[in-house]
């Protein structure tokens, strides 16, 4: 097929015209499809079946009473297990709650009610910057906005965000206090960041000396194609003694259970030091026999990597379908473009400069909901508009096959559409 | 015998040395008793272990799948049953996370970063003040004391706190934004507050538009010798439209398991759209297979209350040991004074003025650990050091007679060398 630029308007006209009957086929079939959100599906939530059986024997290996107060770092053994996993020592990890970005959210909380080792509060300051790759997470960026924070949009570059840009940004403006990101299969975009990323982040000089690196590694150990990792951003900080720069997150929600999990905050010795004293005062603890029965189902993280071997194969056949069926309609023509990730829960798609909006508006219409397409950019604004989001995880394959063969046709139509008006 | 006051020098003296080879001989024991919190025993935890078996079923009554994301307000059958105990409507009622503790403080951070219904943040206003009624909760006045509120000590009465005083603070002064107790069985005095100081807490002026009860209802099925009932503040505030006025707190800690069970907010139409728009920034949802344990394993507020009993039965032999073994040494003396709660946790112990810290680092160094004397009250200081907590649940029956025994000799010992002191 040739490209619709090389087309007349005679050409475009009738192309819409077989654009829009494939479209309004599909629209009458009356689907009822969700792409929006990355959420496992039913037969990953199977494999961790056994977990709900919980815990038999309520004790700890060290004869602990897990059903009473206590243990606010939580347990040791559930944190040993993330040690292993992280490679990092298990006195600077916390077991805190059911959910990463809730993790997130109070450590943002913190450094804005309290500052951060004896910083001002960020509430304090008359402006708070925070440095946001782009493509994103829509649910960093919703933090951000909801405590005041200006985002600063950072594009990604295919390993990392554009590190001249972070570096210049946190160099000279000292209300730049951060940077929030993925750093392995990047919401939404499947980036890997480099050791040489990471190295710079670590390293560079901040005018903020409170500067953070909000380091949300939900997917470490997501992988579905390949089994890459990244550097350990505390390992590499220690050289410049940064280390206390850095929180780390991650979750089980994609492990086990999505908010039935447990998660994780790491940091520094100074941090962790802090974060217990506050959350001394937040809490008397948070859920162990949610820990223990995580620790009881896997015991080692050899356990949880392969349990997410699982996962990949379940995963991969989703992931095959759609770069089957984008491959299919697109592999021959210039409509649209999309990322391959090695692991994580999503596939970005480029299209043509302002269809993204309208690709998901046809899409909602023909009953496949997709993430807004906005929602990749803070504010819910990508100025080129050419982006958006699949969450190919949740439906059943069979599902995932007419959804993307619906997508295909919303992509077509918006794009010839986009021509036409633009001709 | 005789009081101490009535007592020659020589014959203090010589009660002294009594008293002294009493508490040498306790002290010789090597004791190592913990009567410092509120926790359960043992036992009260037996009686919840089949919810460790988890749901067998992982679908709610609805047949929704409690595994994936989603539900940030809580299973509606989960609510249900607090709907049913709290006699409020579900829709007022928000399940949120594990501890009442924890939902008191976000609860808290969200006034202070964002404000309450649209006024200033308080984190912006150069003073907030807290109405704390004393003796209370140490949690409480922690959390206060993090976020820089000043607390102004409002005495308890017997049926609650001096209104006439909390009238006057609230109307006269805008700073103060709040009030925050413990209504039935107060922690630490057991405290139940009456219809017409309920009625005044929600119909009283307040100079602050956004004034806040944190209402902390958390012994509120938590009977031990008597069934007691506080009138339903929502209620009473339709008559006076000050619902908004009104957060309530609530977990399952001392119905299951602390800590591993469920926690609710309950609040006003207004309110609830405010919290459920900033928690949908702060998390996806909370633990689903928790409360779906919950639900199935209470189905209604009737087993919940006859659970409640089932605690009250192991209770009640230690409240009664605690007061057998005061009234053995403190009957005909006026040594010191002591509440008899109906429920909740706690009893609390009235000294000579000057005597509530010694007894307690006496009887730490006898190996029996109690909550700090001054914890009563906010900033860890009550101005008479006359009382201090006793929390007789957690130690075996047998321990805790132990315990109250070298508790009588701490306190006769710290009692007489106070009036050899200031003779």
């Amino acid at each position: 097929m040739s490209e619709l630029k090389d087309m007349s308007k005679d050409e475009l006209i009738s192309k819409r015209e077989e654009y829009l009957k494939t479209y309004n086929n599909y629209k009458e079939m009356g689907l009822k499809l969700d792409m929006s959100r990355g959420k496992p599906g039913a037969k990953q939530l199977d494999i961790s079946n056994e977990l709900l059986n919980g815990p038999r024997d309520f004790h700890t290996s060290g004869n602990y009473d897990v059903r009473n107060y206590g243990v606010l770092e939580g347990l040791s053994e559930t944190r040993e297990i993330f040690s292993q996993i992280f490679n990092l020592p298990s006195k600077n990890i916390i077991i805190g709650g059911n959910s990463a970005l809730n993790l997130i959210y109070d450590t943002f909380a913190r450094v804005y009610l309290f500052g951060a080792l004896g910083s001002t509060p960020w509430c304090k300051l008359p402006k708070v910057k925070i440095l946001c790759p782009v493509p994103g997470y829509d649910r960093h960026f919703s933090i951000c906005e909801e405590f005041g924070a200006e985002m600063i949009s950072v594009p990604l570059k295919g390993d990392g965000p554009d590190m001249d840009m972070v570096e210049k940004l946190a160099a000279e403006d000292e209300a730049v206090k951060g940077i929030i990101c993925v750093p392995l299969y990047s919401n939404p975009t499947g980036e890997i960041y480099s050791d040489d990323v990471i190295d710079r982040l670590v390293k560079m000089k901040t005018a903020a000396e409170d500067f953070r690196i909000f380091w949300d590694n939900a997917y470490a150990i997501h992988h579905i194609y390949k089994e890459n990792t990244i550097a350990n951003i505390f390992e590499y900080a220690e050289k410049y003694n940064t280390q206390d720069r850095i929180y780390m997150f991650f979750s089980t929600s994609k492990v086990t259970f999505p908010g039935s999990g447990v998660a994780i905050i790491a940091a520094s010795d100074n941090n962790i030091k802090e974060i217990m004293k506050r959350m001394s005062i937040q809490t008397i603890g948070y859920d162990k026999v949610t820990q223990l029965s995580f620790a009881k189902f896997f015991k080692n993280a050899e356990n949880v990597k392969n349990h997410m071997k699982k996962h990949a194969a379940i995963l991969k056949p989703k992931f095959d379908m759609v770069n089957e069926i984008l491959d299919a309609n697109f592999e021959d023509n210039k409509m649209c473009q999309w990322l391959k990730p090695d692991g994580g829960y999503f596939v970005t798609v480029y299209t043509k400069e302002g269809c993204a909006r309208e690709i998901v508006r046809l899409a909602k219409e023909a009953g496949v909901v997709l993430t807004e397409a906005g929602a990749t950019h803070p504010y819910h604004l990508n100025p080129k508009d050419d982006c958006f989001r699949l969450a190919p995880t949740y439906p059943y394959l069979e599902e995932l096959k007419t959804a993307m063969e619906v997508i295909s046709a919303c992509i077509k139509l918006a794009t010839v559409n986009k021509a036409l008006e633009t001709m």
